[in-house]
């Protein structure tokens, strides 16, 4: 249908049409968290005449690296002319600096969204299906509306079991993966998290001490006070690349890293930011978040914590069975052989929230002091105890006497600071600078505990960002407390970040409830 | 919990915790589209005090306007301390001015997605939980990721008969309804666009013409080169408030005015944008879409025009009998009366294609010009003479004689013209400046045509912004054309424009798709 005229001079010494679609970076410092967003000018030649508007998806390269951002129009003089703007996260992406020149351009169309569409009508979705989806989600090509439908229409347990087995290899494949050459490698993992819940160091340091092979990978906190990786940070490096990690785990048989740098799963981390607002149990997914992570990470033996609890991820036993099942069956095609553990998810554990304070509790375990918190001990004997025995080192109900009788002679602590050494040298948490306690306004027994609300007063606090804030928890349920006494202290870095955190706690009276005594 | 603690001096001292959560706004011109989004400082203090993160959900109050806006995290000195900004969107929503104290706090909870969460699980929704979805979608509560949750647990027709007429209803419900205290009230409506379909305006003057009463309310182009709204607008005003337009109806017995800013069904235009993205066909929504707007408007009989083909929104008959049905079941217990017209949808309509080329056809059929588009004229003939019978103005096949006579007469033509000078005076279309005619590469038989391109060229000349713009049409299918011959006339108000809009259409070739003469 083209014809000469198309091509004749006057149209052909036009710039805007004859130039590649070309624009000089500017940085705006606009943080739009993880949805990569591009800004350019509303009167910009490439929106021109690639008929870009507000909101199209357009895609960004920078040299060898290319992203799809959503545009964002900027109707104002915040750029000039031939340039743009990419908002913080899509910056990093493409490692970009400020004057580089990018190329725009329309996006492929999603040819896997036909496989999400055919899910929403009820289909059944194979492996080559699952492994398009998880690919383009984790190049990034799914916009937040994209990644909400395919969430909705996997949720209300509409993935069967084979369907949940090839959406985990999906998103193994998507992403780095670690081979060890030997087993087993075991590894645990806590559904749903419990603030101060942190037993992970105590059992690398257990069952590492026993003899197995537990390279542990650990998140940063997202929405909560503190994440393993940022506990754990407190006393050792852990920003750790997979080459160093191996050196560790080659030296000392266990670690305690941040995984978050390691491309294992990578789809897995774009979905449960989606995820989150919606608050949709979705079995499959969360079997598939949970055993892709430890697949990527080249375990063979896995313990499961599933707190269960009013306030928790994981509400009745009933709900922890059917999980339990589905872990198993997913995880056996996958080489791993899992075992499902439930605890107690109705308050805190142990006495601090935020990494430092973390960090004490469990250093106190370790070094087996008499005020060490025996919630957190024994949590964390269970566990070690439950691998020492899926691996083959202990048998019948001999995981948890062995477990204690290496706790309770040392050699686990001994071990952790072996591991810390390896990891690039232990070091002593900071001390926090401002305490203030609070006390109950009555006497009274403790009956109910707002775990996120008690959470997000650590935050305020300042943790994790501020490593020694955070708060200590005095009261556990079934307290019998006096008028005035304390029920928590918080601890905080800068005296600001005291107030805010107070200011809180006193507009929400009831973070923690008292029945008075009869 | 609290304690006098909590109160002490030192604490309340710090102007940052008994300050009003407010910031000063300055207007940066960030057009997101409609997703409201708000600007802040990383270190602002209602930032850290409220712990707001990128992309939290921020509830933002001016005088007596809120809205729920997604936060951005501005970490350069784009923002002054104190200062926020909002999208062009939530700037307009809140009828901000640069300066204006904005105040700040975390949304409540939004209850509906416990219905959502319902539906994703199987579960029926009542006219209570879809009422209280659809206020919370139109009081813009719902981000993009609640929305496409909500459209995608409905879709895969999900909703059965009962809950399609519960959320047309609902959809109904969250925004003005215009009542005219008479009956019939007709409308048409046309699903899925088709370049150059705008038989409303001829409609409209046939049917009021032989008394019926038509208040038609139209939409502007959302992604097509022109709207009927677009194109009414070059022949007479059609910004009409809803006084005006009932003072236009009362005198000449119908309008064609823009509805946009009426307020009928407002949640349906939030969540057709959702949709697009998804491509998801949800004849349930689908229906309530387009019959909630026609109740809100105070139709009483609805004809509605559903073009089939291959490149249009319903691709077969049997779709097409199936979406007839469900109308009707849905719009029976609305009190409207729903009948299906099938067509054909496999090229544009007319010859224009563009507000004012649009506009040049409706009124050269209007006036009976010999060299009238045929095909525009036997659809809109069609059209009118199914509202005549189902008004019962005419019975058996004789609507389409009338319609035929009465546009023959010149009575439609008549009032037409009046309906024009009603809604504040008729004025001449905008001729074009710029024009270039793309011809054929070779000789052959016009045996497709890609509407979604084509629709593409006349929208980069311009279209509808610029209302000259678009083009003229000239090869219809089956089209015997020689080598040169013109296949379409690009129209451009800037020479800029016809450069974008030429460039375009030689880097799509097929376009039109032409087969060798044998």
């Amino acid at each position: 249908m083209t014809d000469a005229r198309l091509l004749d001079p006057a149209t052909m010494d036009d710039p805007r049409t004859t130039a590649s679609h070309a624009l000089r970076l500017r940085r705006l410092g606009i943080d739009t968290y993880d949805e990569p967003v591009i800004f350019m000018r509303a009167d910009c030649h490439v929106c021109r005449s690639e008929g870009f508007e507000s909101r199209s998806r357009v895609s960004v390269r920078l040299r060898d690296k290319s992203i799809i951002a959503t545009l964002n129009i900027v109707t104002s003089d915040l750029l000039l002319d031939e340039e743009a703007s990419l908002s913080e996260s899509a910056w990093k992406l493409l490692e970009a600096r400020d004057g580089d020149e990018i190329t725009l351009s329309h996006p492929d169309p999603l040819e896997s969204l036909s496989h999400v569409r055919a899910k929403v009508y009820g289909g059944r979705l194979d492996d080559a299906a699952l492994t398009a989806i998880v690919r383009d989600v984790a190049d990034r090509k799914y916009s937040d509306i994209h990644l909400s439908a395919f969430i909705t229409a996997c949720a209300g347990d509409r993935l069967d079991t084979r369907e949940t087995i090839a959406l985990t290899r999906a998103m193994v494949a998507a992403g780095e993966r670690i081979s060890w050459g030997r087993a087993p490698i075991v590894d645990k993992h806590c559904v749903g998290g419990l603030p101060g819940n942190r037993t992970t160091p105590i059992v690398v340091a257990i069952v590492t001490a026993a003899g197995l092979t537990m390279p542990k990978t650990s998140s940063r906190a997202i929405t909560s006070p503190a994440g393993t990786a940022d506990m754990m940070e407190t006393l050792a490096p852990v920003d750790l690349d997979i080459a160093t990690m191996r050196r560790v785990v080659e030296r000392e048989g266990g670690c305690i890293v941040w995984g978050g740098a390691m491309r294992l799963s990578p789809a897995d981390d774009i979905l449960i930011r989606v995820e989150r607002p919606l608050d949709l149990d979705s079995e499959g997914q969360m079997v598939a978040s949970i055993l892709s992570k430890k697949a990527a990470a080249g375990s063979t033996h896995v313990v499961i914590d599933i707190p269960v609890g009013a306030t928790a991820k994981v509400r009745s036993i009933d709900a922890a069975r059917a999980l339990t099942t589905v872990m198993r069956d997913v995880g056996r095609p996958l080489g791993l052989e899992v075992r499902v553990v439930t605890t107690d998810g109705s308050q805190p554990v142990g006495r601090g929230i935020g990494p430092a304070l973390e960090a004490r509790d469990v250093v106190a375990v370790l070094q087996n002091r008499p005020d060490a918190p025996s919630d957190l001990r024994d949590r964390a004997l269970h566990l070690a105890g439950e691998l020492l025995q899926i691996a083959g080192i202990a048998t019948g109900g001999e995981g948890l006497r062995q477990a204690r009788e290496i706790l309770g002679s040392g050699r686990a602590w001994r071990k952790f600071q072996a591991i810390c050494e390896a990891q690039g040298g232990m070091r002593s948490p900071t001390r926090p600078w401002h305490t203030h306690v609070v006390g109950a306004e009555r006497a009274g027994r403790i009956v109910r505990i707002d775990n996120r609300r008690l959470a997000r007063v650590a935050k305020l606090a300042g943790a994790p960002k501020a490593p020694a804030a955070g708060l200590e928890f005095h009261a556990p349920l079934g307290t019998a407390v006096e008028r005035g006494q304390p029920l928590f202290t918080i601890h905080a870095e800068a005296r600001g970040e005291l107030a805010y955190s107070l200011a809180y706690a006193s507009a929400h009276p009831h973070i923690i409830d008292l029945e008075e005594s009869p």
